[in-house]
């Protein structure tokens, strides 16, 4: 009567998906609006930095060679000849016995050759002519920061495939990309299934639910980079959801059901997929929770089936479709990061299968640790709103006690350029 | 010549300007605009979870009375009476002898005290009439989730001044909140100074750079929930500037500007902070770098001047503005998160004052890693780009070798409800 899968493993079924991930075309976005975006080019210095032999300090410009044999006994006198600010360029070279008033960022002026401090030095008027009192020896190219110092015109600073931060952007001004190539991001549709659900505006009414699914997928959408479309919801009948689904990848690059994957009598996406001529990546996997998430292709396009759960719904996303409409976006880091914690409490049940434990990323101490969210009753409801991490526990484990070493998945953050499940930490409780 | 000002400890500096900041008012959002925002109302369960007794699984609801004495030698048969999914309610009353296939979510149906999984039961037709055949006893309340069981009608489930995250949006679906009331945004302004800035779509010229702190700080605004509005660049024009910077403050709730806040010749922002009878909150912090950093209240309104130097723009923005900012939209959590963590590499700069180091967090073996970026020539420029969190290097400090315990404020992630400096890690290196 029931149907019988085979799981797959999750590393296994992470790279079914991704080999189907082919980045998106590239678009113009102006500077303003790129925030968040993928770039499709690398970022060159279009000119060296500093651009120009340039004063880091407020002070005077001068001739080195003048302030020799200068000391607390013999001040040397200089001629204040100019000022200039930042922006400006002097318009008198400097000739022995003159200085230049120059303010922090401006060009060094011709002839000179090292910049003293304004704290280093006193002014005073003579017969009208305003001067500068020096009682040391100066440096030739003292308090010069030099064309080029910091980076040289032409060189890369910011490869493809990074994702535009206020950092990144301030090297984008810098090198004059008024607009920036960035990869399109991918429309995807969101479709919850099932003939109990009703929107949020709705009252309840017996034996119905209200549909979060769709909401929160669509909310990973946006912190995925993609664009969500809320297609709206299904009853339980199959022509209907054939239709829907057939008319939604018509106008979406990648599809997302939540509900109907499971093998119950109303779920109906295994025959869309069937009837569509789709062809299932897989439709069972060695994890929980999550396992009947199923993903299909279908020419070129990528339809996520994810399951009702909802703590399987978001494990699903994060494992599957999230990394894949990154690839989409052509960047780099498109997986989530892994890193080793201690479990900040008991986790007694059994995991036959390789677990995604939803939990919070802890610091104590300079220690990563992760506390499991959702494990009792009384937090169950909220835990996927205290989710920054999945904690890794594989499966054939019996149960993991506090301060035991576990892998964690950061949800947050930067993600890493690979999926590795491998060698998890697998320590288990001893009786 | 050169003014002397009197630099305060960073915590003061941060709780002067943090006694400015009272929460904006509330406004109604649509649930699928709400992402990122801050929840003005604690959010409340509509009803209990589950809202029915139900069923967690695809299986039969029958009295478990009916299978007492079953086994593989004595097999217990029940006809079908129905068939039910999630979001029906069942028509008929279960009676003795009875059964009704039951699909995951479903109402439990009355007279029904227990759910068999499909998998433990065998179907057959006798005489047309469809039937289970049930080879154990099932025991009264088995595989059924009871009403309220996991959250009860009522019950406070998240707390105003959260953000909204995927999770929480879920939550807010859950309960119904098709509108939700969060906080205001508020519109920050942002006003370069210099001379010397050109913008990002023109040609380098002798003496000029591109503005790349506006840019800057509008990603890093919009980062911490802003509105920032693009006010263009000042040249160093006194009067000028005291118009700009007296119209900008009608339209916006906060000002920032870049640059002038020295003590140069062209530095006119004290200047104008006096002119328009401005309170000048501090105007020398003890810190590295953003010294500089002035910050200044008007008619209740905040008005940031940040160091025209890059980093110094970017330490400044995060330490002040962007905690300011949160605690307008009355979000709890509006700090940069701190955490011990080992130094990835030599510091060997004497710390005269406390100083903040651009860092990368890195994570090993479970333990967190602060990797300075920028300490090279070679990195500088892009150092910005590559940093996720500041190292803090207490004043008064010779230098750090590569794993030093150490105090680091990370830039993501989910931050703080409190900002403390005290008791950072301040070991010494041994020479």
């Amino acid at each position: 009567m029931v149907e019988r899968r085979k799981p797959i493993p999750v590393t296994e079924a992470v790279n079914r998906v991704m080999t189907h991930a082919k980045p998106k075309e590239s678009e113009w976005v102006t500077l303003e609006a790129c925030d968040g975006r993928v770039l499709a080019q690398e970022i060159k210095a279009d000119h060296d930095v500093p651009p120009f032999d340039r004063s880091p300090y407020d002070g005077f410009a001068i001739k080195s060679a003048d302030t020799w044999g200068g000391s607390k006994d013999t001040p040397i006198t200089l001629d204040i000849i100019e000022a200039i600010g930042a922006g400006d360029v002097a318009l008198q070279k400097l000739a022995s016995g003159q200085a230049i008033r120059i303010m922090t960022g401006a060009q060094l002026p011709l002839g000179a050759d090292a910049i003293i401090m304004l704290e280093l030095v006193k002014e005073q008027l003579t017969n009208g002519t305003p001067q500068i009192v020096i009682k040391r020896e100066v440096t030739l190219g003292d308090n010069i920061s030099r064309q080029g110092e910091d980076t040289k015109k032409g060189t890369v600073l910011i490869e493809k495939g990074d994702a535009i931060t206020p950092g990144v952007k301030a090297i984008l001004a810098t090198f004059g990309y008024a607009k920036v190539e960035v990869v399109k991001q991918p429309r995807v549709g969101v479709l919850a299934t099932g003939s109990e659900l009703l929107d949020p505006d709705q009252a309840l009414v017996p034996g119905k639910i209200r549909n979060s699914n769709a909401y929160m997928v669509m909310s990973q959408l946006k912190k995925a980079g993609a664009i969500p479309i809320n297609l709206g919801k299904l009853a339980d009948n199959l022509e209907l959801s054939f239709k829907a689904v057939k008319e939604a990848l018509d106008e979406v690059d990648v599809l997302i059901t939540t509900g109907g994957v499971s093998v119950g009598d109303f779920d109906f996406l295994p025959v869309i997929y069937e009837r569509l001529g789709a062809t299932v990546l897989f439709n069972k996997i060695a994890m929980r929770p999550g396992s009947v998430t199923t993903v299909a292709s279908l020419g070129g396009k990528i339809l996520f089936g994810l399951s009702g759960n909802p703590s399987a719904c978001f494990v699903g996303f994060e494992l599957y479709a999230a990394p894949y409409l990154q690839a989409l976006q052509g960047k780099t880091k498109k997986y989530m990061q892994r890193t080793k914690a201690r479990l900040a409490a008991d986790f007694p049940k059994p995991n036959p299968f390789t677990r995604f434990v939803r939990s919070r990323v802890e610091f104590e101490d300079g220690m990563v640790k992760a506390r499991p969210v959702g494990l009792d009753k009384s937090n169950v409801v909220t835990s996927l709103a205290w989710a920054n991490a999945l904690t890794v526990l594989p499966g054939g484990t019996r149960g993991y006690r506090e301060g035991d070493l576990v892998d964690l998945l950061m949800l947050d953050g930067e993600g890493s350029g690979e999926f590795d499940l491998e060698n998890l930490s697998n320590r288990r409780v001893q009786k």
